[in-house]
């Protein structure tokens, strides 16, 4: 790690006062949650909106999501109190892997405990205790944070008054496993990898590179690379999708851990909504609240079969399809057609608030795009 | 390289009495090339078939295409003369870096030269010209092995009568190099790998099994790893995909080389029958063989859109539809269904031949399966 991670100075604190029990039944303590907040709380503590990040992302939201940010936006900073947090096991200042274990004094390292997405959402329901926060109006992620916002959902019923899934399963597909797996072997083949003791000043840099390549690609589509890079040679007489894949690469070495790219990988994989408390799909129909799903069609990670079938198991869902060449990150990417199908999400949610007939909305309708 | 990789008794080798001149530029001595043959070369020596394999195949097609070999198939051992030749830089008994450099006595390496499908294709040709091999009725190969067909179509068309292509474009894609990329880059981070110059007992194994693990992904799809391994565990609390994966990866490394790997991965990467020539579209609108296109509707490597475009370019093409839920690997899986569609192609040559009216070959045809 070159750089230093950025944490925007908006950034705060919060060290958890009680201990985290881990889904493991290991125990964290002094947790430290960073947070950033736009808008005010209202008085009746209602009006929280919690967004959950993706993989790599943190807690200024305002950067990577800027486009669904503002007045009449999807994060209407005018009505909401919108919190993001950095998720557990990140390395923005949240604690994770690169984190002082308070037992032995020492980072965490490879020794972090192994978490899941309930233990991210358990993390960031407490720093909302902390803020007394009374409801929350909508709970938004993409990707890995799309996976929180559907445990959030079944977690916490009577807190979360609707859900917005962009890009996610409700539980990671065996081909998902296998990309995770492919990753953090090549992490693994590095040789400052050192089993998890790297040293600040020499991580694995060639395998975090080699790993976050391959996840590019996939975070991609044929369609996409081809009208951005197609064949085409830079002035080094490298393929330009080369030189693009080495500088991601090289980008997160510089921004990320390894342990904690670890860390995380391995949460996604343990994703299954339904995990120890019934069979999948009585648990997506136990949730009740208003759900957006939104499904890019050229999303291969989570593909559109995957996601028809989640809106279909989820009783209030709509399906919106965000049509885009650009794969799994066209919710990074198409973010003016996102804030459109949320926008439009959160009207008829007020509307159906304001007539007290949500009946329109127990079918799946489609938000074509 | 644990074990000895598997070349049957039956293999022939031929050492070309040419050197082989590189489109590089840089010149090969003494080049040997391991084959096999089935069925007899007739008096006329005009009814050779030519298999052109994958990535990491080799000579010994009846092992890995078993069910398109026999009378009335596809590969019909009592009409055809059918020949399959280890690819030029594998390391099945065809030169390449574990050959001896005769130069310098000792096994290439890395120092092995960058090499194109069209050099694999110019090695496959001399060595029919050692057989005296008159015409070429069909080449036959998918993935890498649909590449060199291509290029035997455009760089042969007095030898060759028709061709037969699958789940291969006409030039590797933005999509395709970088995943390459990302599996060249998982071999170079493996301390083992030592710049190419690893020893037979300790070859870069992690890494080349991460590169493995990636590429099998990539070879499969979301549906087919879904269907056969979901979110079930092995008995040792794995994931099975993990399991599987790590079992593949393994295989690799116990029976192929990574700078042959490596190689090979640079010459895909370098294909595009338009390379120096001229433009693409004209190229492929130049051969003007009957052709098979066979396209796999689940292939994320090769996907329908870039299928369909390499029929339509090409003047006397039939695009075949392999509907199957194992993306690019089914041409390697479903080849009953494959077997058939060659069956169908060459009874349609058979007939035109006969008929001497090639006119209704004249357009794109579907073969849907």
């Amino acid at each position: 790690m070159n750089e230093t991670r950025y944490i925007s100075p908006e950034t705060q604190f919060c060290e958890l006062k009680q201990p985290v029990i881990l889904e493991s039944g290991q125990v964290l303590i002094g947790v430290q949650v960073a947070y950033r907040t736009w808008g005010k709380l209202n008085p009746e503590r209602n009006n929280a909106v919690v967004i959950c990040h993706a993989l790599t992302g943190w807690a200024d939201a305002d950067q990577w999501w800027d486009p669904l940010f503002g007045p009449g936006k999807a994060l209407d900073t005018e009505k909401d109190f919108i919190i993001c947090s950095n998720v557990l096991g990140s390395c923005y200042g949240t604690t994770g892997p690169t984190s002082v274990n308070p037992e032995t004094g020492c980072p965490y390292g490879p020794d972090f405990p192994r978490i899941t997405i309930r233990d991210m959402v358990r993390v960031q329901a407490a720093l909302l205790d902390e803020l007394e926060v009374a409801k929350v109006k909508l709970v938004i992620g993409g990707s890995l944070g799309g996976m929180q916002v559907l445990e959030w959902g079944v977690m916490y019923p009577e807190k979360v008054e609707a859900i917005a899934t962009f890009a996610a399963s409700g539980r990671h597909s065996s081909w998902c496993i296998g990309l995770s797996e492919a990753q953090r072997q090549a992490i693994y083949a590095d040789p400052y990898w050192r089993g998890g003791y790297y040293t600040i000043e020499q991580p694995p840099a060639a395998g975090l590179s080699a790993a976050r390549m391959m996840a590019m690609c996939s975070y991609r589509s044929w369609a996409s690379l081809e009208q951005k890079f197609g064949r085409n040679k830079g002035a080094d007489g490298n393929w330009e999708i080369v030189n693009y894949l080495h500088h991601q690469g090289q980008k997160l070495v510089n921004r990320f851990d390894a342990n904690s790219y670890i860390t995380l990988t391995y949460a996604m994989d343990s994703h299954d909504v339904s995990r120890g408390i019934g069979d999948y799909d009585s648990v997506l129909a136990s949730i009740q609240q208003p759900t957006l799903v939104v499904a890019i069609d050229s999303d291969v990670l989570y593909p559109p079969v995957e996601q028809e079938k989640l809106a279909q198991l989820i009783p209030n869902a709509q399906l919106g399809w965000l049509n885009s060449p650009h794969g799994h990150d066209a919710f990074l990417i198409d973010m003016e057609d996102l804030n459109a199908m949320v926008v439009n999400f959160r009207q008829s949610l007020d509307w159906n608030a304001a007539n007290r007939d949500r009946s329109h909305l127990s079918r799946i309708w489609r938000v074509d795009n």
